[in-house]
């Protein structure tokens, strides 16, 4: 492995000035859920917002429906295995189908930097439409604005999405039950470290790529065999470590993770210790944890493994109801390290 | 009246160099148009994009609904009579109803900027969740993203909106006919203005404040009381003389208007004389025009005046079949001007 060790690490320690908006807010860790407590839910909190889910489920015109968006920010604009149309395109895929839901209808806006080539548009543009194609949905509604040069960052993306949920399942943290085993779709860390070599023109002797990827034809093929899913959660920022402890504080039970089950590639991993991350806070865009009943679990892996983006599938854990809200890791020497959230920012920018 | 003379206008002439985004691509006029068609059409093309409404119109599990889309970048964030926060609710909200729709649910996703104060984001929170009573729906998603200080501009705000259409009508430009009248729901030209002054520090003897508002319970009035309404279409972006131009050019008809039949307050008269504006492009964010059968005009003048958003409400012009895609004004001294898109920009960043 070669690597070019002169980048520095955006990586501040957490301010203590609580008036202003750093970039650890946008971060996925211990400070996004505090200024989405303190700040969102103080102000717009509905029973749906508190659900703290992917996207809020709704019942419309007799219809069930999922509604989630995401705006994306991420740089650089292109990187190994996607770009940031992609990524708008699969990360809100993403959510719809983490809510149980067969994702339908996108939207696109658009915030353009003055001065942005118009060929590096159409290159995003065309990762969308390629994105929405692979997803099986259709991009139907859109808008653009243009900042002056120096406002914006190229281009920033937001996508919303509708699915419609077929199943009768409640799907979220509150349906986590003791006992349920915590399925991984496959190997975690791979998206963040692709954008981070990139950003810091870091070379391996293999291209890292994104996992970036629709998950929602996975999720369909689970609820379509009649896997009692109970919760459902994609491994963005803050990556497999922030989801899993969510979705514990949420439910108020506690998770056991086993490290040795949980796949991480050799190369991501020497990324990793390089960069002086942890592949569990890393951020993926194409993996989701699922917890499902003891007695669903090895059908539900024969389905994922099935998928050629989940065939590294592989079981992690155990949720239990001994003590609430708190994940433990047992390590791979066999000592339990607890899990929480990060307190500051990792990788600034990765979706 | 007084005005500090002492301002630029950031109008530059539109630039031949089509290999990159100028402030004009989005602007709603000309420019934004071609992007329109060569970009996002040419990348997303099909038949609900063709529709070039505000919103789409869709079938999901059963339900008809509209989707819609916006993203806000208004600088600067708070002025006379709104902020980004009222705009993000009301402009989609408005979308929502030039749809027909009735607006249920609506995401909220926040682009920050590293370093913003926490009390402007509070806010502008509060400005959301006010309109959003003000209008009856629902913020049921979010998302915040961080970029780095310098990448944005402060708060960028995208709102996608959900409404159920309850109406058998279709409600659109190609759903205009000849015969059928204008209606205008009240004065214009006061949000741009409202927006200059505030952004070029202009003193008018009175305040002119934005006519931001939602008109989805005008709208809703119009169709409960069995109105036949054709076409909607709120005056954003590009103004009147954009929104009606559009239309005509959609529907393959032509549309005469009456200048004097036109409703524009004196100090914004005024003030579009000193800033060199024609008010007929710059923007509204609370006014919308109505294309209903002559039988139902004044039905639905009345119905519109009852509203305190509406009591300006006028009957403008008329479509015609006489050419095809063209759009006439009557001026108060009796010669036809044919109205046309910008080619560039007027008032960037207004909305």
């Amino acid at each position: 492995m070669t690597a070019d060790m002169e980048f520095t690490l955006t990586c501040p320690a957490p301010s203590r000035d609580h008036s202003r908006v750093l970039l650890a807010h946008g971060g996925g860790g211990r400070l996004m859920g505090q200024l989405i407590s303190s700040v969102f839910m103080a102000g717009y909190g509905n029973p749906l917002l508190e659900n703290r889910h992917d996207g809020a489920v709704l019942d419309v015109g007799g219809a069930r429906l999922a509604f989630t968006t995401d705006s994306y920010v991420v740089q650089p604009l292109f990187f190994p295995g996607g770009d940031i149309g992609t990524l708008a395109v699969n990360g809100t895929v993403n959510d719809l189908a983490m809510c149980g839901a067969r994702p339908l209808y996108l939207s696109a806006g658009f915030i353009l930097e003055e001065g942005l080539e118009m060929e590096t548009l159409r290159r995003v543009v065309e990762s969308m439409r390629a994105a929405a194609e692979a997803a099986g949905v259709e991009l139907v509604t859109g808008d653009t604005k243009v900042v002056d040069h120096g406002k914006g960052d190229g281009i920033f993306v937001n996508t919303a999405g509708i699915g419609v949920v077929e199943t009768d399942l409640t799907i979220g943290p509150m349906s986590a039950r003791p006992g349920d085993a915590v399925l991984v779709s496959g190997d975690i860390g791979r998206h963040g470290i692709a954008i981070m070599a990139q950003r810091e023109g870091l070379e391996f002797e293999t291209t890292i790529e994104s996992d970036c990827a629709p998950v929602n034809h996975m999720v369909g093929d689970l609820l379509a065999a009649g896997i009692e899913v109970h919760c459902l959660r994609d491994l963005t920022r803050g990556g497999l470590a922030s989801a899993v402890v969510e979705i514990a504080e949420t439910a108020g039970l506690s998770i056991r993770l086993d490290e040795s089950a949980i796949p991480v590639r050799e190369d991501v991993r020497g990324a990793c210790e390089i960069l002086g991350f942890d592949p569990l806070y890393v951020a993926n865009e194409g993996r989701f944890v699922a917890f499902v009943p003891e007695a669903d679990a090895g059908r539900a892996l024969v389905i994922m493994r099935g998928h050629a983006d989940g065939a590294g599938t592989n079981r992690i854990g155990i949720v239990t109801d001994v003590g609430a809200g708190q994940v433990t890791l047992r390590t791979q020497i066999g000592v339990d390290r607890i899990i929480d959230l990060l307190s500051g920012e990792q990788l600034p920018r990765i979706c």
